[in-house]
């Protein structure tokens, strides 16, 4: 990589295919209208290869169909097993719910789809690794995928990573990492089937957690050894169709995790920090440096360098819109701000470009398997007092984030 | 305006015109990038009237055809002059540099089609009354324009405007605008057409002091009645195709405007402010509550209402991301910031309804050739030591802004 | 109480004592500094009952006597049990280091001086309940106990406690409480004896997880019934007189809380979290509000209101620095901070009110016991895998804040 | 001078007198109160030579007993003539209202007696040329003087002037200097002498424009040449002791000053700035790079490095309370703010450090004339609406800022 602003540099124009990747979506509610939104404007910014927006698919004939007009794909279809089998589609995009996500990835996979499937991985750890299994077998034949934790396409995540690969921050000894949101603050707000354990797996945990689980460990580069967790329902039974019902899933979570290089991560989310509305906030120690970012002021990264001279040490507030950094000279001039929505914008130019060079992008399967092992750890360790839980060997790390 | 997060009301289906509105755009750097993206995805987050991005109009072909097909339109022309003739044109979107706005616009009007035009309204207060004019006139014929002061559609600031106008600020006494860069901070950064006034009309003045202003006006709902200005160029020689070259425009500006409410609005910017990157910073003190708001953060308003109990009072940050906030409804959940380049999406969508319902958008051309007349007087007082200017009665307000 | 200025309501003048109350302090390092700043400058804001700054005390005479002349006490001695004997002293002011603090404060007061000791209580859980049983015993006779844990009345912090009080939060669900200071960063900073177990007690834990702990105790009135803990040290050997030694208290400590309440409290600490200078930051999460401070900022509070229309919602930053708030009308006038070292200032003067009440002052030594049991089940904790410590019975809460 | 963090060096011991400096003080209001603080506390911090806090002067008996017995003065006398005469006064610090500045620094400075006087120097242009000529004859004599602009002695300022000083800004192109409060946003607030131009000469002009004045003359050593002002009182008649009663001076005022070097400043005060309590703000910017600041929060200093490379520049916030920064090995440990009422304390620590090293200490009332003459020019202007006014050649200069 030669320039800091094009994370993953793009292949020589001669090695481009002719005719262009076909596309099927697989689910339209929030995450596939984000990633619409990402399939109807990357190819206006970045250099990818062609490709095709075919088809939407959803199983409510009238509903899938006013969403495709809406979000600009060319077809809908209503099963997707037909869909994954047509020689016109190349890629499959998953965004339907996590407990559908190992029976479709895994038989994309096998009839030679790439697929991008949203996180988490999955909602039991069985299945993840099953998935894994796939795609490791799959991309021995060519075929890619990537899991979606699309907080690492933010241009500041990406700025420190960069930062802190280049040593930075020195040696991390600690890591504060928070997601809290509010939506379930007020405990009128209804039962929806993110709150039963049978269809969402877990609450904040796989939810959010799992962003912030993957931030420490793509920012760091590091492996979990060890868990210490816990979980909380503060809001135990909540209106349903039928009067008052039993939420079944945590709507907060703690854990402590120590990673393979002796640093040591806190994880704190929660759904019920009333006042705070998607703020992933993340917090790095080094001995020679340290970073503090929001996703509520996702253009702006915190920096101290300690190794200037003391009196002149401080937060800078970097705001993460030259050219200069990582995504940027794609979009605006300096200072005017890029929304949340264009984390997937590069997600999908990242992956479209891995497909293109045959190379394995990032985030890997493997990656979201060893999210969810943590998850898995900090939900055995809160069933056992919050007793730390020692993780078996990290999954092979396959698929280097290209952009590192 | 029933809900407070539709700024303008989408009318009634049944008045929707069966065949789509045939769009040509003309200019295809900057500002066609920002307007291109938001016609490519209006339609997918707004209830918008059925429209086609026709054609993309530049005199380079080649650099013309590889724009129109980054950013989805449908065909290129060269000569604007033809374009605004054809009858599958019924709406033109000027993004050419200002020396050209009055010609084309006055052109377009003429030939009936609505216009959006960037702002500044023009370079001189000469074409700024004839194009009010000619719009004027249109406008009689039914035939509708907008002048692209953008920040109006930012949502903290139409936020702003709602609690300003619902009394919430009481008496606003004085107002402190600022737009602050730095992109001409560096004293090697190179001439361009930007920085002649033969081309430009004006430096920061006529680029940035116009929205300061503009938002003066549009907050407050007021008029410009004095004026004392000052303007430096803080850099006189820039590096050309010929070795060193003149700077005839200033970098930096100052104002203080009466209005005719009584309020004092002060008015500084440059282009000079190291650090500062798209900053357009407001502060409005009324004597029962205040407002803050800077673009680099530009999905936050701070607020301050001073009737509260002395001890609670304080000005809050407030995220404006939620879906009883001005346009956000069609965006993502709470939390999730926007970007810049939505304020051309919500322009657009307004200006869309507004054709369709057969009403005046605002900011009218009144609007802009109010702001004109403003700036001029800054370069009048300038001219004359600063000494306060009076203002003649203002433009006619036709077109008040649906959102109010 | 009648106005939320006065935390303690002065006493009728009738009820003054005629001669001075006779001061004796112990230790004269930053903890002496501290505390005779806030002697030195009480009576010259406060209404407080009179008393005379009788003798420092401290081993090395030289020292002592430099020290007693730049702070501003009439003599000097160097054995602080005759001092504690003496006919002319009331009141003994302890703030020599924790491992003398049972020996000295259970002599006072058995001697009848009112004791106001530093915190944390001491440096065992069995000191701990000695002294407090000693102070139980002597406030029977009339002889009043403070420990110092002067953050409650960092102005911010008593508003806090009286927002929450009355029952702006609602319902409290969690906390997150922080302390964060990097004065270890630097692995070649020496050895000192606050790096040893023998004379230290612990390292982050006592030092400053013991504010963390007592502000959850204090601003939410609620008891620990059970935590989880984990302490570690990230620089194990440090330069001291004869080469590396051994570093044998933590320099970071995580924990959670469960409370009484149903509430639940993080607790994070550490000495190595670089740019992070003194940042006690709490951030409190109920269903009605939630509250954010930060001692960087000690002037400010963060106060967001849920039950206001979810469109004006934010956090609202409190310069806490108006004749209404908490200990504030006695400063300057609004908008001129105080400094960090007044916490000391408003805990003398209410220590000194008490005494002359005839009241318990609070913290009471029961609140330092309070604290200092979390602190060794933390330990008892993180000695077990951090498997979840049920805490026994609190300790009875003699002594309610006066401000509450 | 060798350290940043001792703005003055101090003498050496053996020069130091024998006999401690008598000190007498003019009133007690408001600035007797911070000034009072700052002579209790002086010499607990900082190695000053030995003075005595001899007498309190004030023309109420009564009120100035209860003050001096308050603040700590050993007597009090009630006509400040035969005060100044005494033999055993050697120092007298002026707070009494600006309308007597005059006569008592003109009869004390005759006296042979060194004077701190407060800010500003004089109500009228007339009085404080006739000041400054007093002040040359006494320094000719030994006598010194010095204005108390006691912002130059905010830590974060004179570590601001040290890096203009040492050209990490370089060539500054110009400074928003605006000074805001809210005082007076009530229109009920009553009628007091500073609202009347008889006794306070003017409003927010003299009060708080002169110290945003003073600031850029201060951190860039630079001199008013030309001046733009204009002023405004937005509340006309407020309740007084017989109904409502005119305000006859601003409450609100706007200038631009051109500096010798080329810079241009703008400067904005308001009294009725509804939720800015005492928010002195100045913004400099520089081509190498920028400083922020705000009062409110005056222990951080805002400053970004221009010459770093682009991808890492950011406003970096500087808390100033390192043993490096200006004044502050004096006080408490890194990260534990200092208040307001310190910097008065430093501004006599120097004041005492000049007298006992014989040099003139800084402010002087040159520099007090200096922002005496651009507050009358910016009265002109105002009166002759808002033209230009040319300043006559700038005082000379005699008495730099130590700390430079």
């Amino acid at each position: 990589m030669t320039t800091a602003n094009t994370p993953s540099p793009a292949p020589a124009a001669t090695t481009r295919r002719k005719s262009p990747l076909g596309v099927a979506m697989i689910g339209y509610a929030f995450m596939g209208k984000a990633h619409s939104n990402a399939w109807r404007n990357v190819a206006s910014y970045f250099d990818v290869p062609a490709f095709e927006r075919k088809v939407l698919v959803g199983r409510d004939a009238a509903a899938v169909s006013e969403a495709a007009e809406k979000y600009g794909w060319a077809e809908t279809a209503n099963d997707w097993r037909t869909v994954i089998e047509r020689d016109d589609i190349h890629v499959v995009d998953i965004c339907a719910p996590g407990w559908m996500h190992a029976e479709i990835a895994i038989a994309a996979l096998k009839a030679g789809k790439h697929v991008l499937l949203e996180k988490p991985l999955a909602n039991t750890l069985a299945e993840a690794e099953a998935m894994t299994a796939a795609a490791q077998a799959a991309r021995a034949r060519g075929v890619q995928s990537l899991v979606g934790f699309n907080y690492r396409r933010v241009p500041a995540l990406a700025l420190a990573k960069e930062l802190i690969a280049e040593g930075r921050l020195g040696t991390v000894r600690h890591i504060r990492a928070a997601y809290l949101q509010d939506w379930l603050a007020d405990e009128t707000s209804p039962m929806t089937w993110r709150l039963k354990k049978e269809t969402a797996g877990s609450g904040a945990l796989g939810d959010i957690a799992s962003h912030a689980i993957d931030q420490v460990l793509f920012l760091l580069g590091d492996q979990v050894t060890e868990v210490s967790g816990r979980t909380h329902t503060f809001v135990n039974r909540r209106p349903g169709a039928e009067g008052l019902e039993d939420v079944t899933v945590d709507d907060a979570a703690w854990a402590t995790l120590s990673l393979a290089s002796g640093a040591i991560a806190s994880v704190e989310v929660s759904r019920v920090a009333t006042g705070q509305k998607n703020s992933l906030k993340l917090e790095i120690y080094g001995d020679k440096g340290s970073i503090l970012f929001d996703l509520e002021t996702l253009n702006e990264l915190g920096f101290l360098d300690a190794t200037a001279p003391i009196r002149e040490q401080g937060f800078r507030r970097i705001l993460v819109n030259e050219p200069e950094h990582p995504y940027l000279e794609a979009w605006w001039p300096q200072g005017h701000i890029i929304g949340w929505e264009h984390t997937f914008t590069h997600e999908i130019r990242d992956f479209l470009l891995a497909i293109d060079g045959g190379t394995a992008p990032s985030p890997s399967f493997e990656d979201g398997l060893a999210v969810q092992r943590v998850l898995n750890a900090i939900e055995e360790s809160a069933a056992a007092k919050s007793s730390i839980i020692q993780l078996a060997g990290p999954p092979a790390r396959t698929a280097p984030f290209e952009g590192a």
